[in-house]
């Protein structure tokens, strides 16, 4: 049996306490599974009082995680603080410069400094782990960086944000409204007080950017994501979906295309027949295309305290597995230093379906009119529907339109040409359409 | 960079072929990501000119796989003639003996002699790698040796044979029946002329005695498996199960009960709603449940050339990428010696909801004696549904229960019971429910 790995925990809220836990709690099988024994010798948080229910009585306490990095007898830095700048990022680096194999949970770093921090690794030779970082405990980043060999991945994409998913999915299995799924969720913790972050994107755009990287062997580039929220989406949404045979997910997506790589995280509709459609409440899931493979789906809890924790426990695992010396695997797939410079494919070149939802004013000429739209942007309808009854008022119809392949410049310069001629009231509603298995 | 890591490959068919292919297509990438080139030095196969659409020139060719094994100035030998015993087997222990890495995608030979392998790599200190065996193209292998560490899987369950899960798929979306579909699918190339190892279930076993072995840290036992295939299923049942709010699959189940591991195969139920509802044709998936993550659901492609190949060749990339002296981890999961005595549950003591479809001869008393029953046995029933109209013959009803957990015990005692009292004609038609996500 080998020596004990030395582990030193920054950050001990809900996930630094879980892994604690785990560690403790599952101390033998480890033992066992490694090969070795891991142990936490160091520990680093705000309150050194506060009762957290986990025992750390044998570890070392430093008030200041960088202190910690640099000081602390560890073969490992597990950073669990957070934050894309500040003490994460100062911590990290100074873990990275001692020597020290580092975990994280931190998108939010990486995706800031994830090739910086690769570079470092990668020279110093230690591996930088962050299954936690993405997807919660869906082993994703394992999956695209060892098993993935051989393969040339087309697409990337998938459910990455718990809160949006257990919104939307309230929306349609209550025929709740948005504003009240939104305060329900707050309610039951699944929402911040500001849930800005997760609603309108920013987390999945974090998350996304990550795979993109993985995916494509290309440099992050986080703040060059399309981005839209769900904070749009209405019932009327969701029931046109549901008749047409698709349910409403937010996704973030990343696809090679000849003009380079699309990154768009927006509300999209998916058949309600595929795998990922049946994707509900908190649990997230990422599917990948390739060429030799053809389609994998990975889902389970994105997150949670005990769900990040057994990602962040699978990448200490590891690390104890791994021997001195051990030519360790690059962290995003390639050596920083070969990521290839991010090209942004347009949004506007986007290929796909669409739905589009429009509140029309019901009168002679109106659907004439936007259909004349439609065909002047060489723009072809798979599905309309007109509901009978208008549920805005008796003067006002619902006019869905689903279309074939398009592409976005072409619907947005239909959609202004439909809200120019009047014959619409509100803005049109328009909802991208995702192939998925 | 490294030397390049030498491959022998035993057995050219559908899968080898793929494999050549794609060490040959994708040499540059492998290379990149495996820091060390990837070369096919040697072959075997039964017909050497037979044309397959590789480039073989520069392989050593041999006619024994046996003396490739031996012989060859490999790393790697890479077994894919299939088979339990025979050529199979011989060659991997040659190629063990000799000190060989071994990939493999013969789940038959792991289920019959896995752990004897197993011991043999462990104790020689090589490789043995066999993700190609269980679910194709998903790396569930991988996922259960690597990424679960610190878990305590409770249950593995999944669609593992295709051909099954085509037959069903097809008969709820096309109406046919069981032998309508199994023909279609021979005549595709799903099924086999003698369907019968895929179909009764016994290619499921194969693959779940492997998962077993990992999720639990037991010795392989797979001729210790319940079985019942597909044949039986008919149309009334997928009809009667899709109002119900289910959907039939065959499902491998291996889950840790009081008095043992239940390890099964059989036609499930599983909720309409969970997203392994959703895996149809010829699409495998496989789920994961543990008590720190929580449900993990893998689903992909589970056969076919390249899916397999997929498999097989991050299985080489692994071993290309583990330098000198590295401490492998160990086949099953833990050291093959320290693998448990396997201790069946027996199925009488296995607990779960049931579907029960009966035809029942029109007559008074008929459902008071079948109520009777379940009562007696301690069964209370979740849904009952009775058909108006009596579809085999005016003098005939069909009736459908559906229980809440009982026991198999009960279940049989109550079914004996309701065939024994003479109201019902036919076989009782009795279909396990599983809970999933």
């Amino acid at each position: 049996m080998g020596e004990a790995l030395r582990v030193g925990i920054a950050g001990l809220g809900t996930v630094g306490a879980s892994v604690v836990r785990v560690l403790t709690d599952k101390a033998a099988e480890l033992t066992r599974q490694c090969g070795r024994e891991v142990v936490v010798v160091a520990v680093s948080a705000r309150d050194r009082n506060k009762d957290r229910g986990i025992a750390l009585a044998d570890a070392a306490w430093f008030d200041d995680p960088v202190a910690l990095a640099k000081k602390a007898e560890i073969d490992v830095f597990v950073e669990l603080i957070g934050g894309e700048t500040g003490i994460a990022k100062d911590c990290v680096e100074a873990a990275l410069a001692a020597g020290r194999h580092v975990v994280t949970a931190n998108k939010a770093l990486l995706a800031a400094n994830g090739v910086a921090l690769a570079e470092k690794a990668e020279k110093r030779g230690v591996l930088l782990n962050y299954e936690a970082a993405v997807a919660g405990g869906i082993p994703v980043i394992k999956t695209m960086r060892e098993a993935m060999a051989g393969n040339t991945i087309s697409r990337v994409f998938g459910i990455l944000n718990g809160t949006c998913n257990y919104i939307l999915t309230r929306m349609e299995e209550d025929g709740l409204s948005f504003a009240d799924c939104l305060a329900d969720a707050q309610r039951l913790g699944y929402a911040e007080a500001d849930p800005t972050f997760d609603i309108e994107g920013h987390d999945t755009a974090h998350k996304l950017s990550l795979l993109t990287s993985l995916a494509f062997g290309t440099r992050i580039s986080a703040g060059d994501i399309y981005m839209e929220g769900i904070s749009n989406i209405t019932q009327a949404d969701i029931r046109a979906a549901g008749e047409l045979g698709y349910r409403i997910k937010l996704l973030g997506v990343a696809q090679r295309t000849e003009s380079g790589i699309e990154q768009r995280v927006h509300p999209t509709m998916v058949p309600t027949a595929s795998v990922i459609a049946q994707v509900d409440g908190v649990t997230n899931a990422v599917a990948i295309e390739t060429d030799i493979l053809g389609e994998l789906l990975l889902s389970g809890p994105g997150a949670g305290g005990n769900a990040t924790a057994s990602a962040v426990v699978g990448d200490i695992a590891d690390i104890a597995k791994a021997s001195p010396g051990f030519q360790h695997g690059p962290v995003f797939g390639r050596p920083a230093r070969e990521l290839a410079p991010y090209k942004r494919a347009r949004m506007r070149a986007h290929a796909g379906g669409y739905f589009i939802r429009l509140t029309v004013i019901d009168r002679a000429g109106a659907f004439a009119a936007i259909a004349k739209r439609m065909a002047a942007n060489d723009i072809s309808l798979e599905s309309i529907v007109q509901h009978a009854n208008g549920e805005n008022g008796a003067d006002r119809k619902t006019v869905i339109l689903v279309t074939h392949e398009t592409t976005e410049a072409a619907v947005r310069k239909a959609v202004d040409g439909i809200t120019r001629d009047g014959h619409v009231v509100d803005t049109p509603q328009v909802i991208r359409i995702e192939r998925a298995e």
